[in-house]
């Protein structure tokens, strides 16, 4: 629940987009839309038309009075209806919301709320590559520890781990392309999808709303399937994980020991209320926070698509419940991790550091494959195995360890050169993949 | 999202519980506890927190001034602290929040709240167990049609239907009465757990301050552990799933096709915005859509139990989030339930026409089960399939052709007596089952 | 868990895909591919990539013997590559796996084996489209009742109500095809995705193979990102839900009160083991509880992106163990629908049996726009609702009511004409819709 | 799916329990406990009673016979059924199943399985919290640098870590006693729980069979309510959630940067195919990936109870397929875990080590706390944060920067004594909470 203690964490524009203001605005479009569609059509008199039009502004409209009215009615629409009616009089009154149902109006709206939400996501996800594809420029060739299992494994870059988050993120653009059509839908197929009250060109008034608000056209215009919208979620969820993998690799680079990235810790940003030395990762956590909520709401929107017969408003309210919260949660989370990204530290100095505590384990690989080479990857692996054991907890050099082993397998030891030991010599097609993903952009 | 479209859904008392002012005001009434109980032992002195106490109101804070405050900190509490503070003047503001931690206040505070909500929930529940009692013994004989995988199968009593909602709520009950105990903690072991900035009695203080607030003591007052919130949540999850299969029967019988029960449709409740004839049910949905609600935020609040450390706020605040929505989701599915149950319609006529409507193939196993005693439940069982084919679709008599058969068998027709197609001579132990329920309750 | 009283219901094919043989199989494919390629490009002997290729062969392996060679290793692959390095012998064993890391291969086998999933869904698929087409031909004109939220609503036909579900069908096949393309990929990154050990043509082995096997190419070798699988999962629990909406549709009309569609009931299918005149909806529960199991599965495959620095095991492992299980239930849900829908037996006379047991209240709408071209269409519901009310449980004519009323709105009762109440007069614009749904599969 | 690859990391206890040859035996133990039980209350004679309970031995079955038959009559205990009566020959065998439906005999059996499986995770659990206790008291005086949010906090020991895990799995161990009872249940309602078919005495025989098993008795003997099962699920969710926190701090601890702890790393235990230096925390990753299975059954569980009228197979079968597999999952998890804590390795030095290497930073609030006395709290926490910021970055001696910004605020320096800095001094409580915490086990 969003609380006097928690509201700075969401996107304000994503608030908008779904406010009570803007989703009665929505609802009154949709309808003053449908009019002038079905005047130009020659459905309903132009005049009713241009009167609906100029009534269905949410100013008209006092929200308090509305939602008493829904409360008695149990039902989202018809107060609101009542309300149109009765301030565009007679006879233009008697045209509104015609040959339509209320989900009609709810999903049509939804989908326009949908869009702006897709148009809001988009705008933040470039602002977040733009600053990644920098990051991972400025960082192309800055060492760092490659990790797997949380253990030392091979030497990469920073810019490399900033460009594996890119094209993750990337992806995502495409699909948000794509959903921008496909998930933003008329739906004006009345009672159960037949357009039986539009006198045989309900698919024309469909097609023609469709043109006026921008949005696609269905095959048909019922209320049972969702998979439009389920799929939006579904990629919020995608969304939010790829941030929170993001989010969850800054945190970890910000602990105490191994410090290699830094959160911007201004004055008046609060730690702990007792440790005065603590700078939290605040916005990454945070990240993660929404992350996990925006994920959580994803089974809410599968569940909302086995709909009963041809309309369940069960499950239809359960979907118009959702939609608002995780377009909120996937907006807020890209909203910081902009944030983050604009002001993140990096320290080269200790990525260095820790990248050289382990004594050269972390060249196991390009050692072993030089051995290889000589004795096949098999043997050489074992041999390479055992020397690192030879130093396990002992202190002794790891290059020594490996000639020593070496020359038992009749190997010269000048092949295990010291080259083999500096990272900057083994990061692979690094620069490659770094051009690659750019240019992706 | 709660929006003035869907707020009458809502408990009223729930979102009292945990909105903004109560928020505020139980952070409020731990620190002033933690003060008071402090004094008692001498860590702090007397003035002081009988100077935190009076300051400690709701009403000399201004929460969206508190809002902005927690922007700028990013921290939920830390602006709260600096105005009780200033509020408490010097030197006694200098005592506040002495050695606790930020957490410790948060989940003390909700831990007010959670206790609050079962009590809330308490009250509800009795009010539907008691109405449910009142349903199973008004309907303790009237016939029905018992169903499984959606076919008729053996009669029932509506009241049997009834009394199985009702034991599955009063186990719940039962659970709710442990839930008091075990999922209401006073945490104040402060940054760590250890309660370290207490001077050796810290356990003492946490005694102290559970005494006062009638909460329970864990053995270790760490932030990590949140088992019993999980708990708390798991169980509302489970209401709710039993609350959705009562709500799911009943919109079942409210089918036009089936029609045994009706909701109360008062004067001003709208159906549709297009077909005047509808009379939906909406609370039965309403429930319904809750459950999923409540179901969903279960593996979020097990999630939350993953924590890092000796403090995780990811997960705290997942779980901060978390635990308001669930809870009012909770209690709305009650007091729509309470609703729901006060005014429901029974039509016995309709029950007894469905009952009827089989030609006696609901009976079969009353019959194989006499037969049985002759040839065996196995021949039996066989034999009675073959009557019931031999008239699927053709309209023919199952008696007859039950009759039939038996004579094949060597069996006297009159075996196959007329009284063992009178579903009130099947209804097995069902007063017996009826007065349990009723007693256990 | 599948055992012997639940095996049946698993889609033979899709075992074979995701089975001990298959697996090993696939494993073996990629490490000989791998060679293969590397052989082209000059950084492994010719030879060697013949002689795996020779080896690399299931039945070459003692799958109980790997088993327990894994139990000891803790790790899948080491056991398969020593037995291969064995079979291949020196020094063409020595080239083994060059350059690649464990993952690399589970996760390029597991590609394959997720093609092969969707061309055997997309067969299932098609053969269900396929059905549904014919049967919306066939009862393009069945007359049925339309229900919203379990009442009913306006009158459709039969094949409408297909021609829904098609369309969602239709729309989830479109996904499928680009899934083949997009979630098929091949990893060949090497321990952090950096190509290290290949000397720098490790992007040109990656296309070599792909090309290969028919597989596309990732911008990142990494190991820390599988949105694709994710999507691919999701797709799944989509597709499930759909399929899931389907057959609750189905189970409802087979209701006894319903009884508007039929499964097939052949000699030796058991219903009840007690119930003798049972008939169990038994393919459309089946597909139901499958549906629920798939789509309990996408939240793990989201959690699974959210993997740690450069490579997780804990997070590849688990997709490891879902994306079998969720291509099986997806595969058993398609095989089932086929057979439902195949062999299901429509009962175009309970269909307007129950669409005529209304006393026309279903045409409440039709009636409505009539009236609202003379009052308006907010005076019209108020007044075909009243009808409705003058009506509800006092068995009075719903057209006489009407007309009553409009007499006293001053309206001539003949303009309540008899053709009003024909639902075949007022099924909208069902044959266009049908239309553009069959020429779109 | 379990296969070759990963079938070492179930219990095999576990698999047992849940197999096909138990799940066969429990079904027929349950078959001959109710002819017995209903021998003994003269409803079935005495002979046919011995007969049935002579041949209800799985060695007289065949499980692929009988899985073909069951594909045939896509019903899971009708082929036995027919099998057992055969083997039983006339007259006894027509006394076989007396009264009872299929969901009864399976119910019954799936509670001897869970009971078996709760004395399984109860001899586990105790096994790991005997082993915590030892390692909790070995280390309780083990120094380690407390941690919130990734970032040193206040110093602990490694002993008081272990407490915290250890009181979190007692009271899962509470849970478990209390489940034994509650979860367990013989369900002999017959049909639809009326107990029709056993003549009035139905009650008294689920009680004798009950008795005769040592299971508990519902009030109602129904089908349609499994909120035992449900919270039994529930817990091995949480159960897993509270193993997963555990294996997260020793993943943590082990990685390359922390050092604190090592998993026993034996010959022959492969690290990766690739980077011979690897040695992953296979056990700790293992855990957290079966943990996360587990918890994602715990929706299902809970969708399970939501059935349909007086039965429903969809939902029963869901839960048939979840139970085995997250009970696997859990005795697994406790397994590993097991085996984990048996032979872990605590680097003392590096924990130490850790602990000092902030400089003192860590022991900011024993500083702020000892100012307060002086200055108030509040002005001392602003103090101390200023001289944090102080050497944010420079390398400065916080010591030096806090006695600096002491004398600026009056206070002599030399109450910013040396004794403040040692860890050692700033342990709280420690020694009674993990006393508390083993007395408690």
């Amino acid at each position: 629940v969003i609380s006097f203690a928690n509201s700075y964490i969401f996107s304000g524009q994503a608030l908008e987009i779904w406010g009570d203001s803007a989703t009665l605005q929505r609802w009154l479009d949709v309808e003053s839309t449908l009019a002038r569609t079905q005047a130009e059509l020659g459905l309903i008199p132009e005049d009713a038309a241009r009167q609906i039009a100029a009534c269905a502004q949410g100013a008209n409209f006092d929200l308090k009075c509305l939602s008493d009215g829904i409360a008695v009615a149990q039902h989202p629409l018809v107060p609101v209806l009542k309300a149109l009616v009765s301030l565009c009089g007679e006879p233009h009154g008697g045209w509104v919301h015609w040959g339509a149902t209320t989900q009609n109006i709810l999903d049509t709206a939804q989908a326009l709320q949908i869009r702006a939400t897709i148009d809001l996501l988009a705008r933040l996800l470039d602002d977040v590559t733009t600053r990644l594809s920098a990051l991972a420029a400025e960082h192309a060739t800055t060492l760092q520890a490659g990790r797997t299992h949380g253990q030392h494994a091979l030497p990469i870059t920073f810019g490399f781990k900033v460009g594996g988050w890119l094209a993750e993120l990337q992806r995502h653009r495409q699909r948000l392309r794509h959903l921008r059509g496909s998930a933003c839908l008329v739906r004006m197929g009345g009672a159960v999808g037949t357009y039986a009250a539009m006198k045989g060109i309900g698919r024309k008034v469909e097609a023609g709303i469709a043109q006026h608000l921008g949005l696609s056209v269905p095959l048909v215009g019922g209320r049972s399937d969702c998979d439009p919208q389920a799929e939006y979620v579904a990629f919020l969820g995608m969304l939010a994980a790829s941030c929170e993998r993001i989010a969850q690799d800054v945190f970890f680079m910000q602990r105490t020991e191994v410090a290699e990235v830094e959160e911007h810790h201004y004055q008046g940003r609060a730690g702990s209320s007792t440790m005065a030395q603590k700078r939290n990762p605040q916005e990454a956590q945070r990240i993660m926070m929404l992350a996990r909520l925006a994920r959580s709401r994803v089974p809410v929107a599968f569940e909302a698509m086995v709909r009963q017969d041809e309309g369940d408003a069960t499950l239809a309210h359960l979907l118009d419940f959702t939609l608002p919260e995780v377009s909120l949660f996937a907006a807020s989370i890209l909203q910081a991790m902009s944030g983050l990204m604009r002001t993140l530290r990096v320290r080269t100095d200790m990525m260095l550091r820790n990248l050289q505590a382990g004594g050269g384990l972390i060249m196991a690989e390009a050692v072993m494959m030089r051995l290889a080479e000589r004795i096949g990857r098999d043997r050489a692996h074992q041999l390479v195995g055992g020397a690192a054991t030879d130093c396990a907890g002992t202190g002794a050099s790891f290059c020594e360890a490996v000639r020593r082993r070496a020359v038992q397998h009749g190997i010269e030891p000048a092949i295990v050169s010291d080259d083999l030991f500096d990272p900057a010599n083994y990061l692979g097609e690094i620069p490659d993949v770094l051009s690659a993903v750019t240019v992706a952009g």
